[in-house]
């Protein structure tokens, strides 16, 4: 249904085996990228993942740990094949970087088409991906994303049948389809009954855990954010460089029931990552300290 | 006396273990790093060769493999505390690609002093480097780069005798100084004897084989040279994207009676570079595949 790819889970300079910041989501055969640093197109080529069939890449902000890697990908993505235009989505200033960094990916076979996000929330559809946009709190502007998969409501047999809907209407009106029959018209809400949770992924880098994130990533299936520093001792260091350290991020993880919280955006000086795991498990236990590469897929069935 | 790193061996698209192109030089302290593909301060990092005592960043060209790594590396240099201004020397166009790039490498705490090469042949030194570059046929303005450590002449005790210096000062004219002693005037020539052959690093990609190549590469020992395909079938290829197979990179090496070459910048689609290896051989046996990170020290010791 919905795979969940960590392709770089370094901040600020790339380290050996960890590459810049990247989340590659894919659903049903549509691709989003969130971020694209130095070493993305490495970890897509490891994993097989395809260039070309990518609908849209997501900036968080434009620090380059966030952003080197796009001119390359985009030559790459144009070696691929591709033809169809490709949507850049991110706050202010997207047109300025793209202008500046596609110096040395002149002439594309394919258009971009930029999306400067200027409001407070912001929606955009991808396929079946619902994505709002929230301000982060860094030391210039920045988003933080959800992407979310509704899922149709449940089929009520008993409201189809006092609706005299015919058998075979029963599936293409589950589907969200409406039906014209004769002079009739059927619509989907005359066979759906109650609400069934979809899935909801959130992504948070870089930024100090303001409460609005709280609401924002609320009862998440997957919480991806920051810890920029493992030890607590650095609460100065991330105030002062607006990130997160673990702690806070396994505090944002419980207040907002979230389900699974992976960090990712480790500091270069946080050699060992999961030297911090058991006391960040103490407060919110669903941790996964990221690695490059790690997947996860999530599936009406497994929720 | 001369340490030469290749930092990445890769050509157009980074692929696993393969990073982007680029060369570091040391000389004595002074390092000079030629082009800087994704995954340049990878190799550095890994290699532990320092950020901050770089003299200058040479470009061949203005190819994404051959620059997308400059923004996040000049950030690096940044973190490294460097104050001191930094040269950056490439064909005609440097000045747009480096404003262009650096839109996400702003207010940089050191200047950029940015030298744009606009004559056929250009010298410039580096503490003990002489540097000179020749144009490239490639499919756009394309800078080689041969790098010359000098040594001095021979001493010559018969030279130094007859011309009554006294011994105190051998030394010291010896090493190229002049010596003012009472009302006379000491001079280098006064004891030095027979030329000696100093050390010569050439770096060539991305280019067709002209024939200019030849001389400007005579006799170095070390020739680092681009082979994009290593099978002979790819000639077309080559010659239509202006680059150059195994086979036509050892003959320049053999033809200008270099020591030893070293092949790079290899085609995402060369899996296997090694394959090639003895056929290349047959033409310049003393061939040899680059790897990320190979390294050879090359001292007057063991010219």
């Amino acid at each position: 249904m919905i795979d969940i790819y960590l392709l770089g889970c370094g901040g600020s300079m790339p380290v050996p085996n960890r590459s810049l910041t990247s989340l590659l989501v894919s659903v049903n055969g549509s691709k989003l990228l969130i971020d694209c640093g130095e070493g993305t197109q490495v970890s897509m080529k490891i994993l097989g993942s395809g260039f070309k069939a990518i609908d849209a890449i997501c900036f968080t902000h434009y620090h380059a740990d966030h952003v080197a890697g796009l001119p390359g990908l985009l030559l790459t993505i144009a070696n691929s094949g591709r033809v169809d235009p490709l949507t850049l989505i991110g706050p202010t200033g997207l047109k300025n970087v793209v202008n500046g960094m596609t110096v040395i990916a002149p002439m594309l076979p394919y258009e971009l088409n930029l999306v400067e996000v200027q409001q407070e929330f912001y929606e955009f559809r991808l396929n079946h991906m619902i994505i709002h946009t929230i301000n982060c709190d860094h030391t210039l502007p920045c988003l933080g994303y959800s992407i979310e998969i509704k899922r149709m409501n449940k089929f009520n047999k008993e409201k189809a049948e006092s609706n005299k809907i015919p058998t075979k209407f029963w599936s293409i009106l589950q589907r969200g389809n409406r039906v014209q029959f004769n002079s009739e018209i059927f619509t989907p809400e005359m066979v759906l009954g109650d609400e069934r949770k979809g899935i909801k992924i959130c992504y948070i880098t870089d930024t100090r855990p303001i409460d609005s994130i709280v609401n924002f990533i609320k009862e998440s299936d997957l919480f991806i954010c920051e810890g920029m520093y493992g030890d607590e001792k650095n609460i100065e260091k991330a105030i002062k460089n607006k990130h997160m350290t673990f702690k806070e991020a396994a505090i944002l993880a419980k207040l907002s029931r979230v389900q699974e919280l992976w960090l990712t955006h480790f500091s270069p000086a946080l050699n060992d990552p999961e030297m911090y795991l058991e006391q960040t498990r103490s407060i919110f236990y669903n941790t996964v300290i990221g690695k490059d590469r790690i997947y996860k897929n999530i599936n009406y069935k497994n929720l």
